[in-house]
């Protein structure tokens, strides 16, 4: 097994390989992917469908030296195997050795830290421009694919690289006809034409913007693509190198299914069901496409926009069916979602976004600008706003407190429970006068007794749980059970019933509370579900820090960009636990 | 005068009026336009040059059912006064009446509150979706123009109108041939080549993305306009309608010099001498432009990249000559103007960005993955990031410290003084561990005597400027001078010395410094240019929260959308004056 991968240290030991050694390195990487993601899951899609391209890639250039820009890097883990980390792979005890991205500090062929998507031509050309300044004359190539190409930033460098960039630069398309789930823009109507054409399709928009450009169909072919690359390295100016190919070639499931198989958790490789089915939990993410499902029947001004995240919005392709034209995946282009949205709430619909908070951060300018400037009444469901949520580095949903919690006019509210949830969703969708988020909490559905309070038109008014004296605990969103737990601790501890708050709001302070809590409280504790810096705890902390004795202890997260955590490991060494925090007040 | 235009209350007038009538009403709105400009100032070769369209449009459309959005908004004046506003243009006591931009609480007529750049094809799209939910059937007109169609939201929703827009949807592409100052970016490439083909040129990029085209060479021909608009009129699907029009139209200075007349100040009509000749006066935008100048000449991996701000940076036409391939305009695309610094930073560049802090915004995401994730040493000088700067609620300088101050790894440094910010530059761009923002401060150039510290390698390390007791001033960038008159009202009142701080840093705080304040301080106030909420106040209010008895007051702006309103007046209603902090902290 791995007969050849097994001896690539790498990119010199792969240029010393003839065509079919290099064929049996590409079955070897199969291999080596497969007994990987049947472990421990991760992209699978994206990487089965680009082996033989990134095989002919370190044959033809001379890595690190000519540099590569993997897009999202999420396809990179055959470039990986190439440069020396095929261990991690092959091998169950070197897993952990590798991230699932592209990593400078792992390796000298890898750039960027890169997870977010339509970045790689950009950063790609800043390699470039790097390299005319400094006299230098490698190859630069970007890789970009699976949906990526309609994200703005991926748009603009596009624009760039076709009139601004001198000297060699090589853009490889990677069409696979696919993103995540299917792809939408017209772009991809070019791409189509492009295809049917063998590259010879009149209104060519690479072509138009002022790029030079060459199709290959056969990008799962080592040979082919040994070639195409031969003819574009060291060329003395911009060009895209357009390829066809096959996401999760290699692989009959994955082939059939490319939008289920564009990701993994652990599964059987010959059933190809995944190892642990989750499939009848009850999640906040099954509670919104049921949600939708419903709303769209009898509200026909309804309607959902995701940017190219149909998954984090629960809706499977049977589901997608059903909404119709009430349904709008506008492809990779979070800032667009967000602008239609506005427009779309200002002529009479009701629009509510899905999308991942990671994602999301690309939209501060829309949502400032295009929405609250404006005050329309979009509601966003904002997925893995939390510690818990995703967490790769790329990843992280624990900035959307500082974000967006600082915008005027945005009403962004964090739910505790699963009758809060669907409260907030119906009562953001029934107001015409604020823009809101809706975070869904990182702690699973709560499905406790506490009824939602299904008035929030008194914005940033807080919900008292309970009334206690001494200390109040302010437990926001996916933290609220956090709170629970500490007043619980501390009724053990101390022998005395804290105030629990459930703020709801988490972009704004409920100032008339807070000043009644001065009366009979010594000491305030704020968690939430995020970083503390820029969060909401620290508006607390500067209410009560002008003119009170109160003390304001802040929970939260630090001003870091975590990697690769456990997250009940993080809470316990931030001292983020009940007892912890318990402790902390004592003293 | 104004013979035609006084009597225009709205587009009804215009579609009884002839085409010599029209031609009239053309010569009232440049009538018009020349003084509101020569005594106000506003935006100039913009609105010279869509008087003929915006003529047209509403000669032929019915607004405000059929709906226009104007991308930026800047070029609406003419709308304006096609819409009731006249007067506002016509008759100096009615100035005040209108912003400059579209503004739903003015009028009707106009959709949203706009001032960004590449919003209008989203903004519009969503009201066609909108109409689309609800069943009506107006026409959706979307105008760009300026050098706004290479900004990637605006790249983004041409890609969605290509493929996912259903029904009657117009985008009119003002094609002028300029954006503030020269264009850049290959798509202009293409409206070149469409222009000189009477638009057949092959590759056209709007039909490659599966839009319909007409193109129309004479945009500055009412009775042409008429006809092009007339022919797509209650179209069933989106066409991009490209008009080349003269920006600066019927004002000779400004249609030879189109980058000075894109915004004027109060000039002279007969000279074009602007009434108030600020050219000799140094600001921070002058010592921008000679830093540039001079780094440009000793280091030769030095770079200065803007998106399409080269006057923010000072940079005249002339300079930018100078500057050769070390200067780089990417066109309206700060998203990736950022990473592409972060590349150039990696392949051994040295990267300065210029922007207005307002656009940076855009550049969240990119900011935070393409750069502090990597740890790129990017600089970026940060202009109008204060109360002080920009006024319209659409260009807002108030929000940098809450969006970039929250960002891990990010250091952004604030300025007290000429030779600070000079010393700051020079540390940024030396080092190789940070990412920089400088802020500019919006009070103008101090060249005290104060000695600029030059090792900013202790990051977060305050200064303290003067050492005291009882109370300490902790006063940022553009806010440090009003932090030395608060220490002198305060000496004066009560006569004890308070301790002043320039902190430098406003992206973290100096935990050692604020320890050993405890000793002898009782009370903090914290000064800076900017929201308070998220910003650095309120992470040392947090600080002091959880275990001291210090008093901490955060001062700064609230969190809202200021709109058109005098720095001074609004300092003074929120109590930022040295008066009235020193009157709050005796209470």
């Amino acid at each position: 097994m791995y007969e050849i991968l097994k001896k690539i240290t790498g990119p010199k030991d792969i240029k010393a390989l003839n065509i079919q050694q290099l064929e049996q390195l590409a079955k070897d990487i199969r291999d080596a992917l497969m007994n990987r993601l049947t472990k421990v899951g991760g992209h699978f899609g994206p990487n089965f469908g680009m082996v033989e391209a990134e095989i002919a890639m370190h044959y033809v250039f001379d890595s690190p030296r000519d540099k590569f820009v993997f897009d999202v890097s999420h396809q990179a883990y055959p470039h990986k195997m190439l440069t020396g980390r095929a261990q991690a792979y092959m091998d169950d005890v070197h897993f952990g050795d590798v991230s699932g991205y592209t990593n400078p500090e792992e390796n000298e062929h890898d750039f960027f830290n890169v997870g977010h998507t339509s970045t790689s031509i950009s950063l790609a050309a800043g390699l470039a421009e790097g390299r005319n300044l400094t006299g230098g004359n490698e190859n630069i190539v970007a890789v970009i694919g699976d949906g990526s190409l309609s994200g703005g930033e991926a748009l603009e460098a596009l624009d760039y690289a076709g009139s601004e960039l001198k000297g060699n630069f090589i853009i490889v398309v990677n069409d696979n006809q696919q993103s995540i789930a299917e792809v939408h823009g017209g772009l991809y109507k070019n791409l189509d034409e492009l295809r049917k054409t063998n590259g010879q399709a009149t209104n060519n928009m690479f072509k138009a913007i002022g790029l030079d450009y060459i199709y290959e169909a056969n990008g799962n072919n080592i040979e082919k693509m040994i070639q195409v690359f031969k003819k574009v390295k060291d060329i003395d100016h911009p060009i895209v190198v357009h390829i066809n190919t096959k996401k999760g070639l290699g692989y009959k499931l994955a082939e059939d299914n490319k939008e289920s198989w564009h990701w993994s958790s652990p599964f059987d490789e010959k059933t190809g069901k995944p190892k642990v089915d989750l499939s009848d939990i009850e999640t906040y993410t099954s509670l919104t496409a049921q949600y939708i499902l419903e709303r769209t029947k009898k509200d026909k001004k309804f309607i959902t926009i995701t940017p190219a995240m149909p998954g984090t919005a629960g809706l499977t392709i049977e589901m997608r069916k059903k909404l119709g034209q009430q349904y709008k995946d506008v492809g990779i282009a979070e800032e667009h979602a967000i602008a239609l949205a506005s427009g779309i709430a200002k002529n009479g619909g009701r629009p509510l976004v899905v999308t991942n908070s990671t994602f999301l951060q690309r939209t501060y300018d829309q949502v400032s600008q295009d929405v609250c400037i404006n005050n329309n009444p979009i509601t966003v469901v904002v997925n893995f706003s939390s510690v818990r949520g995703l967490t790769d580095v790329t990843h992280l949903g624990i900035f959307t407190h500082s974000i967006f919690g600082n915008i005027p006019n945005l009403v962004m509210l964090a739910p505790t429970n699963k009758a809060e949830y669907i409260a907030m969703l119906d009562w953001s969708l029934e107001q015409q006068e604020h823009p809101v988020f809706i975070l869904i909490p990182g702690n699973g559905v709560h499905d406790d007794e506490r009824v939602a309070d299904i008035n929030y038109s008194q914005i940033n008014k807080y919900k008292v749980e309970q009334q206690g004296s001494e200390v109040a605990i302010i437990a926001a969103g996916g933290f609220y059970q956090l709170g629970e737990a500490v007043a619980e601790e501390i009724k053990n501890e101390k022998g005395i019933t804290p105030t629990l708050i459930n703020p709801r709001f988490v972009s704004g302070i409920d100032t008339d509370l807070l000043t009644k809590l001065k009366n009979n409280h010594k000491s305030i504790i704020t968690l939430e579900d995020g970083i503390v810096e820029g969060g909401f705890g620290q508006k607390i902390a500067s209410f009560y820090g002008a003119d009170s004795n109160i003390k304001v202890r802040n929970y939260g997260l630090e001003k870091e960009f975590y990697d690769r955590y456990d997250p009940e490991e993080l809470l316990e060494n931030l001292g983020i636990t009940p007892e912890k925090i318990v402790k902390d007040i004592l003293k």
